[in-house]
């Protein structure tokens, strides 16, 4: 019943602070003889990395991840094989700056955990936020790296779809031009108009929610657990766990509820047999966004989330102190102006890490992979 | 790791298929010491029982609950206490029409779970929709009345909000109208217009999905276990779970993405002692939801659910045969033409487990109630 | 976290009283596609049950076991199978006889959790010990009996070895006499021995310990899961969950203190490809018990635990009232003289519970059956 | 359902293997505002360290443990105090040979972990054991350290009671001689003839078994919770976890087996109010070990476990190749000539660790500390 863990045959814990020495994750469950290396982690960990673009925040972190566990050398190739045992992963803090956190330790933030960490434990770490900072992230995402050598097979594609009130063009959908702009965006002219939006919302110190498609294609029907372990579910679970997400949706989602029965279920006709164990069918449409039942039907598994504008602001807003005394706040420091953006690779993450988890549990029950044979 | 189990502290597993003898919950966990009665547990699964007006399933079912294990006499009162050790409550299955089920045995429901419980296991209880059947979620229901009792400050209401395109009017909203109309619906006059709605719908042979909010006041700040046992992570898990649900979100939902940091962040002035432990600040607005950092805050828990229209239509539909060959369907039966209807007191008892579990969660690592005193 | 649950992939919860209207089992991850029926668990209910000679409590209970939920018919065959749903298991008790239990209720038994059941609830249910009471095992013999169904390959077998400072001859042990005398005694000698020596202590208004050997063969290697889900750890937990066990060993046990490492480790020589996919070596003697490091080495798997004698006697003794004030109690009532004779089949299914999620948790991480390749 | 973690509400996860550059835990759930710092955790490290007398193993390791996370500055002490999220724990490898690691990579080592993880897992860190090497206690040993911090009333003390067939006589035990001997032995007599012997044993290239008693006072009533999470059961668990356990007992023990109904239950009389909530009685004897039906009964907690020789022996034995042909293998390198003297201090940390983990239960679920009150 760990608070800080996610998952149950692939397990992860993570644990550390925003300005604490370091913060880290511990994978375990983990298959036996995957290749592994820490190249492999630190290239989706560099997508989360801040300070990339102006439009996060301006935090050096160089976020290099180091393998202190759970793998061992291949003779074969000289490479690193997981060996089934705990993978502990590490990344040092560096760029703590030594500030004054008077401000932030002795009044409320609007928005902010501060207070409810507060009120639950009756102390907390004010420098940075401490475990509440989206720092912790960086853990999540090295998980999820690993994650992803569990079911190669799989593709799993992230894109932002909205800021603001600002939407993509469905019609430019083009995964290929995520990693072309600072937005993760799959929609090249939405993100050339985003650029000076932001810009704007930065100069007046506000901030700026936004909307995140995370698609998994190519996972097997059978994935998924009924009736609390459902893939939805722990989905759901799994993304509104991120930093400042307030909604989560599947498929069709919230727009679900204006539809008929006629309009929603996806008609079926017979697929060829495809490259899993059972021959799926063909869905005509995927409003169920490949979820039946809270099991995976063969088709793409698609999960949107929201998140909320970052809390900390330029702007003054008011506020109590920590004797609950009426006073207000103006947020200084290095700001996301809309997290939304590097929630992106960590949707991504959160993705695999919920379906290398279920590949496991599945396997374990039913003796299938749900893969090839 | 179980699969029909949700909980940590209170933990309940549940069982059953719909057309089986009986289906049932076992709860543990629960403290010693409360009051318990059939009666109590009754008036909430009344609420969820089918047959009760013509926009719900026709399927008679009484739906009588009986406590097996897990409470004893009190000696003063005459009355049963819990005793602490697991609750065994069970249904009895009693309108199972011996009726032929070879169209669903041999065809699969579009937008069903019919599909991929035999893509998962190989097998499945086709009659009524076997373990998939909404007939699971009395079990829920019925354990949600026993949580209830372990949080009696926190008061815990829902109401349907949306059928359809057809939202409530805010300006309306009464929680006294609730049981008021068919439809549990806290805005009267969208009531009365719901119904010609439904009942056209219904003669259609169609269905129409709906979203549900779900309002928990009194929760003392302080319950929530970061960061993967966040409140709002559990309450999206657990949301997610209901049959049908395609969409959650907490506070200002998806509607957060669309807002400033300033807009958003909910200020706060000085509250005066409140009745928990902590004094807590009042919040000018709660875009939160009630839930920081995964912590509540003592300000009102919202959450909204979208409900999927019921996949089982009169209307005829394109599909495949179980040996995957195109073919047709019209699904017969007893279904009800808005699924979201019932699912007003099913998302009040997944909001009365999760509150339950993390108040026992909470009291165990910090050895406050964060209730009076 | 269910405190009456075990295991993990293969999970089962129970619940119920003594005296209670009836008694249960949900078993939760059961793989799909398994043959089952009442009639083999029946098998290992009966085998446990009271009442078949003066040596055990002459309570009269069918044990009767139903199942409620979880199975579905073979087409094929007629017979039932399992779905993959959770398997709801019942067992109605039919001899609670309506008596005087102020006795109980009004003072502690010694040796009883008549006390800590009061002392951690404050509230007990006191007739026939409620919660407490062995009535509790037929629900994991239940279990037990669909646990073997998902390890067919493994041979579990148990015997009596010792009853007070009786124990069997290893030169007479045979497995087939085990179902030959009332004690499940491989050593029929030892068997005619312990019948007048039992006889004695139920005429004296005593009980004794026991200590009971269970044996699992042709179990795989690589079962286990280091380092706390280590197969002996859970075995340990296992059979020390048992009612009235109060010590538990592997292999040599207690036993390997006295030995050095040149008597203790177990020399090895190649062996012949085994019925498993990695070729085991042949062990020259097995005082690993089949464990090393906590997983299973091919070897067969011994476990012993040692049983206390039933508090519950008709010798007066001294005691406390619920009201702390000194008094003597003798216990009347159908006792077992030694309720060690009845743990030998709860041995087994404890044996087979441990060993089935063990198979589970290793195909799921590992991919490998450990089976027939 | 993580392999490498123990404990419900008080969790710990452990990481790290024998040669890699560090092990670690993370600790979970621990409870915010307890005093810590790392002298305290390195008072208990050094005892568990190895190469403090020519009794224990002569590799070199400072053991220096640094806390990472879930600690911030007591502003009015300026000390170290809990907050509530997970503390990282973490210990460099220091002393790690650079040697020739082929005898153990390419033949196994008789009554050794090195066959049976390469049989599960097909691959494995073979140098100084990996991941089954006992250098994974020093991560318990530190988290036990914290464990005492949550239970501060309780006293928990351990003494090495049997070497080989040598045994402490019970007159002469006088916990204060505990840490007077190389041996961790309550008998300082004992303590004085055990050293020629192991000295002898040495020499030979041999090692030798030892039984180890860990006794924990001022437990209050109440911690346990049945069935399957019986504090009896917990800790038979945690002790048989321990690297080279084969059997643990709680109380009598196996003597229990020996003694009947009338010697066995311990009488009780009626009790002054203790330190406890509830007034517990006393109880004339301690057969039952503190523990009747899986909760403390407010006696002292008594566990024994026994400890197999080493296995790394420098004794020639019969063993296979990792190509499973026979050979001959003599275990250099520097090894414990009984590893049972080290695991006096692990038997302490993993009772710590069992008691506050079932103090968080106990509380969570029926709202009483068990303490003062």
């Amino acid at each position: 019943m760990s608070h800080n863990s996610f998952g149950h045959m692939f397990r992860f814990t993570t644990w550390g602070e925003s300005h604490g020495p370091a913060l880290g994750v511990v994978i375990d469950g983990c298959p036996p003889n995957l290749a592994i290396s820490e190249e492999i982690i630190q290239r989706d960990l560099d997508r989360r990395r801040p300070g990339q673009s102006r439009y996060t925040t301006q935090r050096q972190e160089a976020d290099r991840v180091a393998i202190l566990s759970g793998t061992f050398e291949d003779e074969r190739t000289g490479g690193l094989k997981t060996t089934g045992t705990p993978i502990a992963l590490q990344i040092q803090n560096t760029d703590q700056r030594s500030k004054d956190y008077s401000d932030i330790r002795d009044k409320y933030r609007p928005g902010h955990a501060d207070i409810t960490y507060q009120q639950k434990y009756g102390i907390r770490d004010y420098r940075g936020g401490g475990r509440s900072s989206a720092r912790e992230t960086a853990a999540r995402v090295a998980a999820g790296a690993v994650a992803r050598l569990v079911i190669p097979c799989v593709k799993i594609r992230a894109s932002l779809v909205q800021i603001g009130s600002k939407k993509i063009d469905r019609n430019n959908f083009d995964w290929d031009e995520v990693d072309n702009n600072p937005f993760f965006c799959a929609d090249k002219n939405a993100a050339k108009n985003w650029a000076p939006y932001l810009d704007e919302i930065r100069k007046d110190g506000n901030s700026i929610g936004a909307i995140i498609e995370v698609v998994a294609s190519c996972v097997p029907p059978g994935w998924g657990a009924p009736v609390y372990g459902k893939l939805s579910a722990d989905l759901a679970s799994a993304m509104m766990s991120i930093n400042a997400v307030k909604g989560v949706e599947i498929g069709a989602g919230f727009e679900a509820a204006y539809l008929s029965g006629i309009e929603n279920a996806d008609q079926m006709r017979a697929g060829s047999d495809g490259p899993n164990r059972q021959s799926a069918p063909d869905f005509l449409s995927n409003h169920a966004g490949g979820i039946l039942g809270g099991i995976s039907n063969g088709d793409e598994i698609v999960v949107r989330f929201a998140v909320k504008p970052t809390s900390s602001i330029l702007t003054q807003r008011q506020t109590v102190t920590t004797k609950n005394q009426d006073t207000d706040i103006i947020t200084k420091g290095r700001h996301d102006p809309c997290v939304g953006i590097r929630a992106v690779p960590i949707g991504e993450a959160m993705m695999a890490l919920v379906l290398a988890d279920h590949f496991l549990r599945h396997r374990g029950q039913t003796g299938h992979d749900g893969t090839v044979g």
